[in-house]
């Protein structure tokens, strides 16, 4: 399916409130833990998805739009939660991730994007050239594949505890 | 880590609000979808939940309490829904779901399981014998490993959308 404003849009809108339901209150038990070094807990998760709605999502299709000479995206910094979430609760970065998706959406319907403009490009620093369109794509697709990691991390702390059912249990195993 | 009564039905007290807050409303453009032909799209996955509610971990866990001459489990329907879900709603499954799950839960708490309990044994129609912890532990699991699954499949509807993204987005290309 390609991407589409409205149908995108349902699932970063959701994805706060599916947070908040799923894990605000949650013992840390269940939210610090990883899956072993170099590898993310709930907790990191979420402070990534918050850095990148300050600092990929709306400002990389800015930048597509302006059409500057410049279209090359600054690249991402897939560790910087790990500074920028020191000191503050779950809690507190569920709040600022709902506050700061809210207003990225907001900045995304106030364009009233046209198909001409999803299909301006910008320069990936690893890619090379890419559409509006596709940055919007991989803004929901990301969002998905952190749900679905934080639904294994949490998972894997039963691999163990399931005794024989983990052979139905593919998430445990999956890397 | 093992498997603990306070701590693993905080898990299982929040998947219906996760579902609800995620899919309820959700166009059935992202619900009716699936990964291909013998998969499952998210609104099964809710069903396959409400009949695993009903026939699976309650019903074993009462087998194995009872200590009976027969500790046998039924083989668990793992396609039941296709019939079962037939002419309802997505939101109907999930407020069947959470009322279902909220009854579960109030009959494991109304156990107050003791440890020599969770020790208990039933018999497994593949495994053979199995815990009692074992089955509750599994029940955890089997609920993130079925999120993780609607993140999957409603991600891969983005697959070709993402463009060159595709590489860093491993979720579109799991099985």
């Amino acid at each position: 399916m390609d991407f589409d404003l409205t149908h995108g849009s349902a699932i970063l809108a959701r994805t706060p409130t599916t947070l908040h339901a799923w894990l605000d209150g949650l013992d840390t038990a269940w939210t610090s833990v990883n899956e072993g070094p170099d590898t993310w807990s709930a907790y990191d998760i979420v402070g990534h998805l918050l850095h990148g709605e300050k600092t990929d999502w709306i400002p990389r299709a800015q930048l597509i739009l302006a059409q500057g000479d410049d279209r090359r995206f600054s690249p991402f910094d897939r560790f910087a939660q790990f500074e920028a979430s020191q000191g503050r609760s779950l809690a507190e970065l569920l709040r600022a991730f709902t506050t700061q998706r809210e207003a990225s959406l907001a900045t995304l319907c106030s364009w009233q994007l046209s198909d001409s403009q999803l299909a301006l490009r910008g320069e990936h620093p690893a890619f090379g050239e890419v559409t509006l369109r596709q940055l919007l794509a991989t803004w929901v697709a990301h969002d998905l594949g952190h749900l679905a990691q934080i639904a294994r991390v949490m998972a894997k702390q039963y691999r163990a505890a399931v005794g024989p059912w983990r052979e139905y249990l593919p998430i445990l195993d999956r890397g």
